[in-house]
């Protein structure tokens, strides 16, 4: 303990862990030593460089408000969120495949009814959504509660308008009996990551762009099943393929159909091109009891 | 691309990488995703832990002010500083070891004549130190520049007392021709490093304690050497086999002798009990050329 030198510090540090009170803790905390020292073997990392690391850290955790979680951008970016998503949600064959969450959520979105316009007010070509959650062996789940949300025809959701009081292009709705819903938005584009904070100057130095391709975020849940926290992504749209947050899945792609002005799904006659997008969800049922601890 | 899971996101992230400008940067990022998914990989990192990271690293960033570095602390705790100072002073034998340089350091500390008291006020038993800057070869490193700072008797660095006005417990001194030093200033003590925050709120939960044992921290410049950063400890003090950050050197413990009142080494008379300290470094010469490039 008196004569650490790069490498036996690792095992110092760990041997202080000897004790540790909570052996998941102690589990995370001994993998994640053993990695940053790794890691900074391995580049044989300089105090300069060090410093950086400090510096930018401290700049995204800076960055960080209540509207704006630049750690969450930092992990999505990295591909870290995607990994965790994966590795949490394996899913039986002929399911719903998840994928990030992102940092655009809010838990108190609207109500609405089935039907309803969901854009209330937010900028974009219409879009007619309708789809029904099922089941992996094909009935209906009835009652299934989906949260969707959404950024605008500019790329921002509501969350990031200053002064905009309420909520655009996110609600809470409630399928029917059959599994079956239906509401009215915008059609999705494509939008940059908040860009101009440390994130984004990683990104620009790295020489990756901040683009995601255009979807529509998902989160249902229904008793029995485990919840689903997903997107539709726009097929033939552009950054599919090289999403900056590692959010694809094929599987998720769907098809948004453009219509000309005329009668819309609703019976409304829509004086604009209008799009609609239909798309299932199948549930994964949630275990009969809580998950085996794997300790 | 679009069919990512937890094995293959890494790939992904990584070809994301293969046109980076800066070759630096790509080997560190390189190995900092390898790494950083490993990690996550190996503890099967859940939803609910990632959440945990998330939001410690954001508290972190939000504990960081202009004069408190949360993030150096969570270095410093997790053994990441002592590793990078090691592996970056790699020095000859018989030269002063380095150790960390830790959060408290300030670049505008008062100048001070040789035998001044750097202490300025701050509370704490006198301590006369003395000792001389000398090259590998035994001869003396002329007029080398000496910054020392130190906590209070309470544990406290200047820049921590809210309010005060000036520095206290350090500042910056000239050796002489013949590479001699000798300042007064207080006596250092053990101290906990600031763990109001949620580095120590992390240290609680691992079951670890935040003190530091007693020491007074040096950083030593002179042409022609490398520039020396490092502490002297107090043989026989509390936690030198435990140090929050790892810092601890055997070389670096020095005799710090306590005497009763009387006549102290400025020949001034003592009314109280006082300590002394003398201790010689021994520069590093600085490579006559930039030093090689690694890559
Ligand atoms: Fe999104
Ligand atoms: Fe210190």
């Amino acid at each position: 303990m008196r004569n650490l030198d790069e490498e036996t510090i690792t095992q110092a540090v760990l041997a202080r862990h000897a004790d540790m009170p909570n052996g998941r803790m102690k589990e995370i905390m001994t993998s994640l030593v053993q990695h940053l020292h790794a890691f900074a073997r391995e580049v044989h990392l300089t105090e300069a460089e060090w410093a950086e690391g400090i510096k930018f850290l401290t700049e995204v955790g800076h960055t960080c408000t209540s509207s704006r979680q630049e750690f969450i951008l930092l992990s999505d970016t990295l591909g870290l969120s995607t990994l965790v998503t994966a590795q949490n949600h394996k899913k039986p064959r002929g399911c719903t495949e998840a994928t990030v969450f992102g940092p655009f959520y809010v838990d108190d979105a609207p109500e609405y009814e089935l039907g309803a316009d969901v854009a209330n007010g937010m900028t974009g070509e219409p879009c007619y959504v309708s789809g029904k959650v099922k089941s992996v062996t094909g009935e209906a789940v009835p009652n299934a509660r989906l949260e969707v949300w959404q950024a605008d025809s500019e790329g921002f959701y509501d969350v990031q308008q200053a002064g905009l009081d309420g909520h655009q292009g996110r609600g809470t709705l409630t399928a029917d009996e059959r599994g079956g819903f239906h509401f009215k938005s915008i059609v999705a584009e494509c939008y940059p990551i908040p860009h101009d904070g440390p994130v984004g100057r990683m990104l620009d130095a790295m020489g990756r762009h901040p683009w995601r391709p255009a979807h529509l975020h998902f989160m249902i849940s229904a008793p029995g099943f485990e919840t689903l926290i997903t997107h539709v992504f726009r097929e033939g749209g552009e950054y599919l393929d090289s999403d900056a947050v590692f959010g694809v899945r094929s599987s998720l792609i769907g098809d948004w159909v453009r219509h000309e002005a005329g009668t819309a799904p609703d019976g409304t006659s829509s004086a604009t091109p209008f799009y609609t997008l239909d798309f299932d969800f199948i549930l994964n049922p949630a275990p009969a009891a809580p998950a085996p601890s794997r300790r």
